[in-house]
């Protein structure tokens, strides 16, 4: 039997989604054994690529993600509690979970960020020392996590990433991509899990009909 | 017993996700006694003053919504078939159910026009005489609605009824506002249900802890 292929779920640690989203796709992983591998990527500098928007850049949609968030939390019976500030620089942050090159131990720490940030309260995961506790509390060496974080090969690394993600079709994150196909945010873990049942109802000769169809407006681009 | 306030639904047929929840509110609004009241609204004026992009207008994105939305139908077993264009011009559609000032006949000419435009394989609802012919198959009067919708007083109308729900807190559609709430997308059905029970789970002391959160990064805006 052929080795099944990794899911690949880029994140940032910015977006509350990703957080809801990173153990329901642990979960999906072990359910339908495939490996896991968390990939950091820079949201703002995705957004900044396609030009786009992100939801706490617009005010009111600021106020309705805080609201939407918590909402899908209370569904899912996940703490959800406000960060110090947001949006945060989370840069550190993704480089030490780059800078982690043993997959499993990079799940263990993108989680214990995760939970740090979105599921506890008072955790500035934005200051180095914070980041470095954090990795040391689950037994990794959390110091030399923090200057490998902070070399010119892994800050080239997470830009790379970044370009990797938006390559694969990523507009934003959390983003998960399996055989070839990407999903995009928590409401999809349920498509995703079909998908890999093989029972994804889209259908090839469909989906070239749709990718055909032509843009009748376009608007002046803001 | 004080009278129950309407639900509006602010849409733009270029929306499929609109086309999905205008049938699924229009059966929460009978189910919980409230009037539906659908409001047109341009989707591209919207997206304009948060200085925003749609899905469509980034490539990615616009393939991904297309696999998004065939999903959620398929979800629902609804009908979604690909427009002739899309995005298109919705104005006058959207105009002649402003002109529509009955409440009841506006609620059916526009299930009329969204399953016209993504339910059933054909009809282009940007050609005048398709849209005067829609209402005239429910029984409506086409050609007066059409010629009213080109009036001075429609257009500004529905740019009244834009800048309405922008001050509602709207960045998207569909949009549904009822007691002062807004809820976005058709995601958010199941949370409107519960929010009409009196269970939303949001808490007013919470909340305002959310929206004091300060920024703690800004992006050069695009």
């Amino acid at each position: 039997m052929a080795r099944r292929t990794p899911l690949t779920f880029y994140f940032d640690f910015i977006s509350p989604y990703a957080y809801l989203a990173f153990p329901e796709v642990l979960r999906l992983c072990e359910a339908h054994e495939r490996e896991l591998v968390p990939v950091p990527v820079v949201f703002g500098a995705m957004l900044s690529h396609h030009g786009h928007l992100g939801p706490a850049e617009i005010p009111s949609k600021r106020v309705y993600t805080f609201k939407h968030v918590l909402r899908l939390a209370h569904d899912r019976g996940r703490a959800l509690i406000p960060p110090a500030g947001h949006p945060f620089n989370s840069l550190l942050a993704l480089r030490m979970c780059l800078a982690e090159s043993d997959i499993e131990e990079r799940i263990r720490l993108v989680g214990k960020i995760f939970t740090a940030t979105w599921g506890l309260d008072g955790a500035d995961v934005t200051e180095p020392s914070v980041l470095e506790h954090l990795a040391s509390e689950i037994g990794l060496d959390g110091p030399n996590l923090r200057t490998l974080a902070t070399s010119p090969g892994i800050k080239s690394a997470l830009r790379d990433t970044t370009a990797e993600a938006i390559a694969a079709g990523a507009f934003g994150v959390p983003s998960m991509v399996v055989d070839g196909e990407l999903f995009w945010g928590v409401d999809s873990v349920p498509h995703i899990d079909r998908f890999l049942q093989g029972r994804d109802p889209i259908d090839q000769a469909a989906m070239e009909r749709w990718q055909q169809i032509p843009m009748l407006v376009q608007r002046k681009r803001p």
